[in-house]
């Protein structure tokens, strides 16, 4: 039973008589209603349409529980799911599933469905997240539901009892909250160095020598800027670290919890450690991309000329030799090892690492 | 118990006998099949086994079901696993395991342990999927056929009741059916520019003026062909979405069916953009190789001479130099953006983003 | 309940404190210990902390569980959770889960928690694995456990029946144990290969004809030592399965147990080709960062001058510039194939395939 006439009560009775159940829908004016319904979905007044249903689907605003009321005598007993979203995180101070179960105390409800939206459920878990995060407070519902989820595509995903259902209600709201500050961070870092290089690579030759040197600024600036930023995340994600050990010590505990601003700093390392590989990657491919260019192949040329022309047979600097070959594999073995971190990072293979074995290659 | 003699019966027998369960094999000629199994199997007559298992392995074709009819009295009340395969996808109208519980309603069915290979059994699961997929209709004896698996060494997965098993005994015959399409597309496309960019830059210069440019084949004409191959796969990605948003303005409706061209389309372009960004990737390796090459050396040289015979002292084009600054630039930052959606197409990281995260990204 | 005033049993008080559970903490001495644990923890003797819950997490080291059995009649019918480690793998004959539970029959004992450490409990699982194995006898038992650590925030695994305890209880001492011979291997591949190729291309030229070639030896060097590493190291993945078939030819049978050294290579291909694939991704950055060095512009413009002065126009070799061609174009497919190998080695992406697809892509 699908309760609702909207977009995603639409969607949701669109799957379920793809996946091969029986559907019947209730509505508050069935005769106007039927036509956005697939053929197969029987639609009727709402109290008709609970009698026939084991399982109801609740898609109906959190506002509009209420008008359910009147159907509490047919709905006693019944499997009552609640697919609704918030418009904000933590908007009331219960979340909507448990609202329903204070609505409806004879009924068993399950939170579910709410993490995919109308889209998904009328085309297919075609890519992207397939799950249904599934709780409630009793195993057979919670059971049914999921082997419902199963049929229709999905892969469902026991969240554990009722007390759950605030945190499930809040996942949809979420956009990448850990990634936010991060990247501020590194942009603003980015904005900072690249002024700096700008004015020295580009802007002061200018001003001294009057050599025009602005072909620079798309790639070599950015590649110098690019190891800076780099260099300061990573330094990042391990001060809080230390700073979290001196905390430790200063107090003499540490069951004492950290600063506010220092824990939320713990809890962002990840973010900002991936963010600072990623540029460390693009100042690798930047840096490989420098002999390839046009500006390289000229200044190489003009070199041998002025050389030729000058009779000079020999111009081999061994002390410059040196430091670009160090500087290069010091590089290459560092990014090594920072995407080794990467890859760690990767939910899968997390997984499959132990604490000890986490923190050895951290 | 297991029923049957053949190369999964043996390989489940070693592989139960190794994880310390007490093994029953049920043959119908037990003396001489006896030194196929391990020692610690005890080997014997159909009926006997069966009698002293309590979960029985039927390990034979769906064929020969019809001859376990005999032990139905014996088999009453046993849990029987399904383990059998098809040799086509949706050969049969019901799957196997539906067939083998219509002929014993007394049993209780679980599909399961169809999708590892005899060979996997045997060595146990090293690498590679370890999960087996399990679905019945009774909870408790899908739940026993679990611990056995995971005692096996397997991660058993919860597929279910039993309408699953058809699902379950397509996938051993599957064979990366969603990539079909997608690679000969490729072909093709790679195929056409190849060709294109071979006439232009090898066989015209050579008919016109008789120039030997085969050695730009391995390497430059393939570099050419990469990233036009690259272009078109990301704009069919993107394509039929902006053809499904015209039919449904078109029709003013979301709820009707796509054409059947248009849904397959769509549901390839997750593997499209993959193939598209491992050819913008290739390109980029192939790009970075250009300066290493020795035909690059000598022609770097050959032009130096020229000049410095000449007395030419500069060769700097402002227009040259910066039409190939900007278009490195540009060439990373679109490859950057290319890994970031490949990324989040792994899909332990696609499972822990929320629909509207996921979205955001793409 | 929590048994025990170490550090694991505070950092599990206060986690489920802070997860908004009751906590009853026994203690031999709880007037003394009463300040370790968070205020809203109650802090008493052992016997009436006992009373007081329903689950007692004990944690508490094995030598001490005897202890504990003053407390048997208080404890009857309660859930036990063995949450302890050791201190070498297999120390014990029976796991620590089942000699408590051999202390306490009238109890229910659940393994888990123990493959997190008192810093996660802490702080909350932040990054890393989440995973909590779980198992026991009682599957009401276990699942009241997997609940409370859901609400912990970590995601409860159903690891079977009490006989998983000693895998359980072994995991959190692992480190890496799969990976120490393939690394070792490497590593003595690449001295060997690089003490061969220092004297080849850096002390011979020396000795015969006093060239300094020093500068080779960071990149160069290394550079020509990690494709040979990575060649024998992939050679090493495929011999095994090639020993074995002889094997079994020989026998004339597939179900004799391989011999154990055999047993163990084909058990570490996995990581021997990842890291085959690790040299070999280094040696294409190696070699793309080649026409980056100071040493290979200088050569560059000195052969010009060279070539300028003595007046001779080209120098173009058709066999060299193919050879190079070719050889760059090879290395870039072998790399291609290699990458995907690699990707298909990612627990996520093996997961979703079928074993006959992941014996088409290997």
């Amino acid at each position: 039973g699908v309760l609702g006439s909207g977009d995603f009560a639409r969607s949701l009775a669109i799957r379920l008589v793809c996946s091969g159940f029986k559907v019947v829908v209730g509505s508050r004016n069935p005769k106007r209603k039927a036509s956005l319904f697939p053929a197969a979905a029987e639609v009727t007044f709402q109290a008709e349409a609970v009698k026939k249903a084991d399982v109801v689907f609740v898609a109906i605003f959190r506002e509009h529980y209420s008008t359910l009321c009147d159907l509490a005598d047919v709905l006693a007993g019944k499997i009552l799911v609640d697919v609704s979203n918030n418009t904000e995180i933590n908007h009331h101070k219960e979340s909507n599933a448990e609202y329903l179960a204070s609505l409806f105390p004879a009924c068993t409800v399950v939170k579910g469905f709410n993490v995919v939206s109308a889209w998904t459920l009328q085309s297919g878990a075609r890519d992207g997240n397939k799950q249904v995060l599934i709780c409630s407070n009793n195993q057979e519902a919670k059971r049914t539901v999921a082997e419902i989820a199963q049929v229709m595509g999905f892969t469902p995903v026991d969240m554990g009892c009722m007390s759950s259902a605030c945190e499930i209600e809040n996942i949809p709201l979420r956009l990448l909250p850990a990634w936010k500050i991060p990247t501020f961070l590194a942009l603003g870092l980015f904005l900072c160095f690249f002024t700096y290089n700008l004015i020295r690579q580009v802007i002061h030759p200018y001003i001294r020598e009057k050599k025009n040197k602005l072909y620079k600024i798309p790639i070599e600036v950015v590649n110098t800027t690019l190891p800076c930023v780099s260099y300061v995340m990573l330094s990042l994600v391990y001060l809080p670290g230390v700073l979290a050990a001196c905390s430790q010590l200063y107090y003499g505990t540490k069951y004492r919890r950290f600063p506010d601003w220092l824990d939320q700093w713990l809890q962002h390392r990840k973010q900002i450690g991936l963010l600072s590989f990623f540029c460390a990657a693009l100042h690798a491919v930047y840096s490989l991309c420098l002999p390839m260019r046009r500006s390289h192949r000229y200044l190489l040329i003009e070199t041998a000329i002025k050389q030729a022309v000058e009779k000079k047979m020999t111009i081999w600097v061994e002390e410059e030799v040196w430091r670009m070959e160090i500087y290069i594999s010091v590089g290459i073995i560092a990014l090594g090892l920072l995407s080794l971190l990467a890859i760690t990072s990767l939910p899968s293979i997390a997984n499959s690492l132990n604490w000890r074995e986490f923190s050895f290659i951290q």
